[in-house]
């Protein structure tokens, strides 16, 4: 380790990126850790209509012109693997799966929500029928039929809100409790496997048995991501942020999927935004 | 007015205009209120460099970007200037400066920071001989004598209107350049200070002199949120919010400038992307 960077930007979706590149025209020292080609969920997505500026662009477009604003703003990926971040007190030290080791005076958390353990053709069928977000994709399935797996009661409403577009909705919760849901939607009580089909999704698979359907929305909490960063404050699967984008750990910030829902490209953008402008005051202060 | 919209979104600078398309998306019934080429903020900006996914962008480029937008998802907006909106308990009743008036379920306020410090005294004589709005109370004042301050020359319209009505109009221009009003009017070269009176307004106290009137009418880019909507919770100049962009009122949201720093189009965007998101929350657990 030859350097300590200024701020240390962990993911590379809309979140970290949009740090990253407001850290850049304020002239600090960046390390930005992830993937080089991005956000694979932004990739796969089939097209977005709420990225304010760019009108039903399609996931991959989208996902383009990211990469293409940090080329232009000559800001390099660095494809590592953090598995630990420390509080060093005024510093930050991050370890990685290589057992490199990085230093950093502030960082800012972008890496997204982690989705668990995901059912049997899952990741193959992201965006060939498998959708995260009723908002952008309802249109897509407008007369056609499509299945729900909600994690929680707050998805009943993303259900009502796809059955209004949709021809034929099933919702299959995945919690206990009663489900206050509209009659229009068919709850089926049972335990999700997995999702098949050729090239697009045909089937739900259940344990107890099979629906026919063109799409299916996986609509999930987030897993903890504490055990990245010890000592670092939730709420719920969350981590606790408040409006500045600041955690509970002086000169860590967090941005995007993990600071908590609506799960969005925008609003992760925007929060990266104010995370970058929040580390650098944060930085002049302790200089 | 002949019916109720889910959701007035006030403003069409990047907070109004992010909200307005995802509430679309959410099939609400929605009415944009502002001006109909966006934000001349936005539009007279040099070159923008953060607005993640178009580097390098022009404000001209970036206005007509968000324009292009909200004509292809085919959201009108509606030019008109509110003077007030009332929180009438499940709904929200907003006057114009036109008399007119418009009922929406939930409100979102992006109205940025165009308002600037209120005059002392004019919180206190609002409505006792000061006004926003020529074209509403200029009959109070026939025959009498009233001052305006105004912010832009496009007041220099609204001082000639009062002057067919007053008996003695004084013209205060806040802005430099040259007055082309007709010599009815007594222009005055001078800094407001504030308004005084026992239980009207008496005098316009300005820096070098006070001048005897009866009404004052100050006339600027937009008013101050605490005066648009009473009972409305700030924070400093701005309107107070948590994460999910909610204020004080019920149903009452707020996004972009006006809720703080940093002032940045994405920042903007995202949190109006929150906004609406809310609101669609807070609409269904109205039903």
């Amino acid at each position: 380790m030859d350097v300590r960077y200024d701020v240390a930007v962990i993911g590379t979706g809309p979140a970290g990126l949009s740090a990253a590149i407001t850290l850049k025209i304020r002239n600090k020292n960046i390390l930005l850790l992830g993937s080089k080609t991005g956000s694979s969920k932004v990739e796969k997505a089939h097209e977005i209509h709420n990225y304010l500026g760019l009108p039903a662009v399609t996931g991959e477009k989208l996902s383009g012109q990211f990469m293409e604003h940090l080329k232009q703003m000559e800001i390099p990926i660095t494809e590592e693997n953090i598995t630990s971040v420390y509080a060093m007190g005024d510093y930050f030290a991050l370890t990685t799966k290589t057992n490199r080791m990085y230093e950093a005076s502030a960082v800012i958390l972008g890496t997204g929500v982690n989705f668990g353990k995901p059912y049997q053709g899952e990741e193959q069928f992201l965006g060939s029928g498998v959708s995260y977000c009723a908002t952008c994709d309802a249109p897509l399935y407008k007369g056609k039929t499509v299945a729900i797996i909600g994690d929680s009661p707050k998805e009943e409403a993303e259900a009502e809100f796809l059955a209004e577009i949709a021809g034929k909705v099933y919702y299959i919760p995945t919690y206990k409790g009663t489900i206050n849901i509209k009659n229009n939607i068919q709850v089926v009580w049972d335990i999700p496997v997995g999702v098949q089909g050729e090239y697009q999704v045909e089937k739900l698979i259940l344990k107890k048995q099979e629906l026919e359907v063109d799409g299916v929305f996986i609509l999930r909490e987030a897993v903890s991501p504490a055990s990245l960063v010890p000592g670092i404050k939730m709420d719920g699967n969350h981590v606790e942020v408040n409006r500045k984008m600041e955690t509970n750990l002086k000169g860590c910030f967090a941005c995007g999927d993990i600071t908590g829902t609506p799960y969005q490209y925008i609003k992760a953008a925007g929060e990266g935004n104010v995370a970058a402008i929040s580390a650098v005051e944060y930085l002049s202060k302790l200089n």
